[in-house]
C-alpha cells in the first residue's frame, strides 16, 4: 500500500531573510518537526547564502539520520523578484543579490531534494493560509505591516502572481490621492501610512497641529526617537494625539482592506507583521473602517483577524509550496 | 478515434435578462453559430421564463435538425443570487424570481441537456476574457458600466466568487468615503459616479456650482431630461461643465480600476457596458488616472481595455460555463 509508504515523507520550508534564515522540518500535514535558524551572510554580493542553506539541510538531515528520499521537497521564500518557472531570483537588495541566482539549480543539486521557491510575502500568505488564521480556506488575503506593506492573496485555492509578479501588492493600493509620497514613485500609497515608518511619519505631522497635552507631543518636541510600538502604546495609555493617529492609521488600513473585500470577497483577511503585535486595539479599529467602507455581503461575510503563526508562517507557507511535488 | 467524434460538438449559452433572453448555439471554439432571442415574461411571478427557455432551446434544436447527443451542455447567465452547486436563483427582482427557483433541474429536465449557470456579470467577464478583449488570458478583470456597475474577475485562470458569491462586485468599491448615498448601504461607492444614474448625478451636482457658459447647463437648468450619453456628446463637443463632468467620473473609476490593479495585476481590464459606448474617449482620461494612481509593475504590465463582443459576450461567456461538462 503506497498510502503508508508516504505516511513518514517530509517537507522542508526555507525562510530566506536579510538577517536570518529559518529553516523547518514539516510533515505533510504542515506540522513543524524540527526547526532552526542560520545567520544570513551577505558579504561577497550574497555568494555564501546558497551554499549556506545547502549545507545547513544536509547536515540536519544528516543530524536527524533522515533519509532524502523521505523528502518530497523543499520550498522557499526569498525577497526579491522571483522567476517561479526557472527557480530564480534577481534584485533582492538587502541580500546583495543584484545579479541573477539560480537558487533552485544550485539546491537541487547540493542536496539531491526538489526545490521550489516564491516570495516572501506570497509565502507568509501561504503559511497563514494553512496553518494559520486563514483555517486553510479557498479565499484568503494576508496583509503584512513591517517595514514596508505587503501582502499576498489566495483566492479561488490558488496563490495569485498576475501577469507580472505584482499581485498581492496590497501596499501600494491608493488611499489618499494626493497623500505622502512613496518610494514607488507615486502619491498615497498604504504603505506610506500603515507601515513601521508610516505611522512615525502620520505621528509627526499630526504633532505639528496638534495643541493639547501628550507624551507623544512632548517626545517628538524633544526631539526623541518615536516608533510605531511607542506610538500604539501611548494610544492604549489613552494620549490623545497617540489615539488620533492609530485613527488615522485605521482609516486608511481600514479603507484599502474594504476595498480588497469588496473586489474579492475572501473569507478572511490576515493581519500580521510587526505592527499587527498593536493586536486587538488595532483591529478592533479597522475593523470599524472596514465595516464602514464595505457593503454588506462582504461586510457579513469577510472577516478580518490578526495572524497567528508569527515568524513560523514564512517556514510554513515555504514548505506548503513543496506538496507541489506530491 | 473519439476526437473525431468530438468535434461536432456544441455548446448553448443563455444570456437571461430582464426584458430580452438571448441565445446561441457556439462550436467548442467559442464561435456563435446561431443566434436568437426571445422576450423575457416576467409575468406570474416570472413563472414562464424557464418554461419558454426549454420551447425554445427545443424549437431551435428541432429546427436546426441538430441532435441532443451533441450538445456538451447550456450555460446560462442570470441576474439574482445564484446557488452554483445547486443550480438555483433568487432574489432577481427584476425577473419576478422572489423565491428559490431550481432552474437547473426544470432545464435539465425539459431539454435532456446538462445545464449550469453563474451570474450575469461573471458570464459576460468570461465571455470577454475567452474570445473578446481578455485575449483568453488567465488573469483578466471585467467591469460593466450600465444601469449599475458590475464586474467580474479571472484570476489564475478561475473565475473568482469569493466566499458569499460577492467577488467582483467592483461597483462597490468606496471611491469617496463621505461621497454619494448608494443602494446598498454606504456612501461613496463607484456604482455611484460611474454608471448611467451616476454619471447624470454627477452633472446635476456640478453644475449647481457651475457658473460659465455650457450647453449641459442649460438643459438641465431648462428642466430638460439629460443622460450619460449626452453628457459624453457634450464633452466631445468641447462643452466645459461637460468635460469637467467626464473627468470627474474618469477620475473614480481611474482610482477604482487603479487599485483592483494594484492587488491583482490582472493582464488586463476590460470595460464594458453602455456608458463604455463613449470609447476611445473614456478609456484615454480614465487611463490617465490608472496610470496615476497604480506602482510602476502595475502600471507597465496591467492594461485597461474597451470591451468589444457588446450584447454577445454574455452568450459566449455562460456557453464557457458549459465547457466543464467536457
Amino acid at each position: 500500500m503506497e498510502g503508508f509508504g508516504n505516511m513518514d515523507r517530509k517537507l522542508i520550508g526555507v525562510d530566506l531573510g536579510g538577517t536570518t534564515t529559518k529553516f523547518a522540518i514539516l510533515t505533510e500535514n504542515g506540522d513543524i518537526q524540527q526547526k532552526w535558524s542560520i545567520e544570513t551572510t551577505i558579504l561577497d554580493e550574497g555568494a555564501h547564502i546558497v551554499p549556506n542553506i545547502i549545507d545547513s539541510i544536509n547536515h540536519h538531515i544528516d543530524l536527524y539520520k533522515m533519509d532524502r528520499s523521505q523528502f518530497v521537497g523543499i520550498g522557499m521564500g526569498t525577497p526579491g523578484t522571483v522567476d517561479l518557472e526557472k527557480g530564480t531570483v534577481i534584485g533582492a537588495y538587502n541580500l546583495n543579490w543584484k545579479t541573477l541566482q539560480p537558487v533552485k539549480k544550485q539546491i537541487e543539486e547540493g542536496t539531491g531534494i526538489k526545490f521550489t521557491l516564491d516570495n516572501d510575502a506570497n509565502v507568509a500568505a501561504l503559511g497563514e493560509r494553512w496553518k494559520g488564521a486563514g483555517e486553510n480556506g479557498n479565499d484568503v488575503v494576508f496583509v503584512t505591516l513591517g517595514t514596508g506593506v505587503g501582502g499576498g492573496i489566495i483566492a479561488d485555492g490558488h496563490l495569485l502572481h498576475g501577469t507580472a509578479g505584482a499581485a498581492g501588492e496590497i501596499g501600494h493600493v491608493t488611499v489618499e490621492p494626493n497623500g505622502y509620497m512613496c518610494t514607488c514613485g507615486k502619491k498615497g500609497c498604504l504603505e506610506q501610512y500603515a507601515s513601521a515608518t508610516g505611522v512615525v511619519h502620520v505621528a509627526r505631522d499630526m504633532a505639528e497641529e496638534f495643541s493639547g497635552s501628550s507624551k507623544l507631543k512632548q517626545l517628538l518636541d524633544n526631539g526623541e526617537e518615536i516608533s510605531s510600538k511607542i506610538t500604539f502604546d501611548l494610544a492604549k495609555e489613552g494620549d490623545t494625539l497617540a489615539k488620533s493617529v492609530v485613527d488615522r492609521v485605521s482609516y486608511y488600513l481600514g479603507l484599502a482592506l474594504a476595498n480588497v473585500g469588496n473586489t474579492m470577497n475572501p473569507s478572511f483577511i490576515i493581519i500580521g507583521g510587526g505592527v499587527s503585535a498593536a493586536g486587538d486595539f488595532l483591529l478592533k479599529q479597522v475593523e470599524s473602517y472596514f465595516k464602514q467602507f464595505t457593503f454588506p455581503t462582504v461586510r457579513n461575510t469577510t472577516i478580518l483577524k490578526l495572524a497567528v503563526l508569527g515568524n513560523d508562517a514564512g517556514v510554513i507557507g515555504a514548505a506548503s509550496l513543496a506538496q507541489r511535488f506530491i
